[in-house]
C-alpha cells in the first residue's frame, strides 16, 4: 500500500493541470492560436529583456565553480539585502535579512512555512474562493483546513465569520492579495479589521496566529492603486513572494519567504523554517536564479500590457451580458457561471474551444476563472465564442 | 509553539551545514588558500564548457516566454525521453519515459519518494555509515528509520542482519553507491545478495520492498570499473538521481526520479509520487535547466582530475600512517580518527585548519570523512596538517 493521501491526489490531478494538459492536446489539434486558453497562470508577456541580459552575463562572467556551487541553506546574504532593501523602499516594511529564506517558488514557501508552524491538529484559515493547493499543503502538514466564505458580491472576506471561526487552535490564516482567482484587492480597511480580529484573538487565546501572506500577484496591480502591505497592518506577518509572475519566470521557481520585524518570536521562527526547508528536501533556491534576483529585483514585466488585457476583457464580458468580479489586480476574471453547475458551463465553454477553470476548484459554486495572461489577440479573437456561449443559453431560456 | 521536529532540527543544523558556515569565516579570517576545507560535497572542479554554452545558447535563441513557463509537473517530455534512452545506453536498463519525474536534485528525489511510499510507521532500513539527511527525510515522512551495520573494514552492508531486520512493516531500504561517506562501491556480489534477501522476504510478507537507489556518484568511479545498476538486479527499484556532481552544479537543484520498467504497481507508483510532488510544493523542475539536461546529458565532468586527488590523497594518508577505507568512487575518503571520540579528532584537526566531519553524522563511531572534491594543490598543501595531526597524537601515545 502506497501512501494514501499522496496516490489519491496524484490519481486526480488539479483541474488546473488537468485543463493544462487538455489545452496542450487541442492545441495540437487545432492549432495553438484556435484554442482559447484561460486555464492557467502561465505568463504569455516574455520577461524583462534585462533579465534575459543579466542571465547571460550571470553566466559569461561568473566562475563557474562560484556561480553554481551550493549556497546556505537560506541563501546568498548578498541577495536578501537587496531583497531587505527593495522591500522597505517599496513597502516602509522592516523585515530582517538574517531571517529570509530563499525558496524555489510561492509553493515552496507556503509548506516550508505551514511546515514549520503546524503541529498535527493546528487549524489554518483560508478563504474562499481560495488557491486550491492551500488545502494540500494545509493537509500535507497534518493540519486542519479552516474555510472562510467572503461576502458577495465584493468577495471580501466575511469578517463577522472570521471572528467565529478562531479557536485555541488556529495557527494562521491564508491571505492573497491580490486574490487569485478574482483579482480582488484587499484595502486599507479590510486589513485593518483583520489585524484588529487577529489581535483581539491572539490576546484572547494567548496564541501567536500568523498571518501568511501570499503575494506573488502583489505588483500587478491595477487603475494606479498601491498595494497595502498586509505587514504594515498586522506584526506576525509571513511574506510568502514568488518572482513568477512579477518578472514571468513561472518554471524557474524563485521566491522568498520574509519575516515581518515585528513577529515576536521572529528568530525561533526562522530556525523552524530552516528545519522544515531541510526536512522536506528543498537544500537551497536554485543559485542562478538567486544571483540574478540580486540584479533585477524590481524590473517587473510591462503591467500595462495586463492592464490591457483586463481592460478589454472586462468591458467586452460586460458587454455580452455577463456577470463578473472586476478585478484590481492579478491576471484573473472570475465570471459568473450561465447555470448552477459551473462543471457543465465550462463544459459548454470548451465547445467553443474557450477553456476556463469550474469555481467549485476554488471552493465556491457558479463561477470560472479566467487566467488573462495570454496576448490580446487571443483575447480578441475568443470574445466570439464568448458571445456564442452567451446566446447558447439565452435560446435554451428562451425555449 | 511551532512544529516541534522542524524547530529541533533548524535549532541544529546539520554537522555538514555547520562545519561548511566555520569554514566561510574562517576563509575570511584567513584567507580561502589557507582553509583545508573538506567539510561539503561542494565541488570544486567547473561544469563542462559545454554545459556554459549550452546555456548562454538556450537563453540567447529560445523564445523567452516559453523557456522559462511552467512545465507538466513531472517535466518536460523530450528532456525524458533523452534521460530514459541514456539511462538504456549506459546501463541497459529500461524506465519508462511516462513515469520519469524531473526533481530539484536528489534531496527532492529522495523526500518525494518517501512521501509516495510511506504510510505511517511503516519502515525504511538505512545503512550505517550513512548519509545524514536520510533519517531526517524518513521521520519527516512519518516513517520509523531502521539502521542495519556494515562490515568492516569492507564497509560492505551487513547481509545477515539485513535479512533479520525486515519485517511485514518494511516499505524499502536506501542503497546509495558509490556510498557517501565512505566511497565503497557495490559490486555484483553484492547487489545479488541483497536482490535476493528482499525478493525472498517479499514474498514471505506479501508486500513490495522498494529499493531506493540514491545514485548521484554513480559516474565517479575510478581504476576503470564500472558501475553495477541496482535496478538490473531488483526490479522494485526507485532510481533517484541528481546532475548536481556528474554536471558540477550543486546549487542549480536538478535531478530525477525513474522508476525500474519491472516495478509490479508502476503506474500507480508514479501516481503517488505526482501527488507527493504536489504536496510538497515542488510544482515542477527548473525548466532552464530541464532543457539544458536535454542537451548535456551525458557531458559529464572530467572523473580524471577526481581520480588524480583519490590517488594522491590516499597514497599520502597511507604513508604518514593513518588507517583509511581505500575509495572506489565518489569523491569522500574514511579516515579512522586517531582516538575514539571522533569529535575531539575533528575539534583538534581543526587547529591546523583541517577541517573533516566527524563519523558520528554518519551514524557510526571513530571515523572521518574527508571530501576531497576541491583543488589538488589544496590537497597537497594539506599534507603537512595531516602530518602533525598524526605527530601530536603520536607524541602523546609516546608521553
Amino acid at each position: 500500500m502506497l501512501n494514501k493521501a499522496n496516490l489519491e491526489l496524484g490519481m486526480s490531478p488539479s483541474m488546473i493541470r488537468r485543463l493544462f494538459e487538455y489545452s496542450k492536446k487541442r492545441k495540437e489539434e487545432i492549432g495553438e492560436n484556435n484554442v482559447f486558453d484561460f486555464s492557467i497562470g502561465n505568463p504569455a508577456f516574455k520577461t524583462p529583456d534585462k533579465v534575459t541580459n543579466e542571465l547571460i552575463d550571470l553566466i559569461k562572467n561568473t566562475d563557474p565553480v562560484v556561480l553554481h556551487s551550493y549556497s546556505s541553506s537560506s541563501g546568498i546574504d548578498s541577495v536578501k539585502k537587496v531583497i531587505n532593501n527593495n522591500l522597505y523602499k517599496k513597502y516602509q516594511i522592516n523585515v530582517d535579512e538574517k531571517c529570509l529564506y530563499l525558496t524555489c517558488g510561492a509553493a515552496a514557501s507556503l509548506t516550508i512555512s505551514l511546515h514549520a508552524l503546524i503541529n498535527e491538529g493546528d487549524e489554518i484559515i483560508i478563504i474562499a474562493p481560495y488557491f486550491p493547493e492551500y488545502k494540500i499543503f494545509i493537509e500535507n502538514a497534518h493540519g486542519k483546513v479552516v474555510i472562510l466564505d467572503s461576502e458577495i458580491p465584493s468577495f471580501l472576506p466575511n469578517l463577522v465569520n472570521l471572528e467565529k471561526l478562531i479557536n485555541e487552535k488556529t495557527k494562521g490564516i491564508i491571505i492573497n492579495s491580490p486574490v487569485n482567482p478574482t483579482g480582488v484587492l484587499y484595502k486599507d480597511e479590510t486589513l485593518k479589521q483583520i489585524a484588529d480580529i487577529l489581535n483581539k484573538k491572539q490576546k484572547e487565546y494567548h496564541n501567536n496566529i500568523y498571518l501568511l501572506s501570499d503575494e506573488p500577484y502583489r505588483e500587478l496591480i491595477y487603475d494606479g492603486l498601491s498595494y497595502p502591505h498586509p505587514a504594515s497592518y498586522y506584526d506576525n506577518t509571513i511574506i510568502c513572494y514568488s518572482y513568477s509572475k512579477s518578472l514571468s519566470l513561472p518554471g524557474e521557481r524563485i521566491g522568498y519567504i520574509a519575516l515581518n520585524d515585528k513577529i515576536e518570536n521572529k528568530q525561533e521562527l526562522f530556525y523552524a523554517i530552516c528545519g522544515s526547508g531541510r526536512a522536506l528536501g528543498f537544500v537551497c533556491a536554485p543559485v542562478l536564479f538567486q544571483r540574478l534576483i540580486e540584479r533585477v529585483d524590481t524590473n517587473l514585466v510591462d503591467i500595462n500590457l495586463y492592464q490591457d488585457n483586463r481592460d478589454y476583457l472586462y468591458h467586452e464580458l460586460i458587454n455580452i451580458g455577463y456577470e463578473v468580479v472586476k478585478p484590481e489586480g492579478a491576471f484573473y476574471i472570475f465570471i459568473k457561471a450561465l447555470e448552477d453547475d459551473s462543471y457543465n458551463f465550462i463544459k459548454k465553454a470548451l465547445k467553443y474551444e474557450l477553456i476556463m477553470v469550474p469555481s467549485d476548484s476554488f471552493g465556491v459554486k457558479g463561477y470560472a476563472r479566467i487566467a488573462y495572461c495570454v496576448k490580446k489577440d487571443l483575447i480578441e479573437k475568443s470574445i466570439e465564442s464568448f458571445k456564442k456561449l452567451y446566446l447558447e443559453y439565452k435560446e435554451k431560456r428562451n425555449e
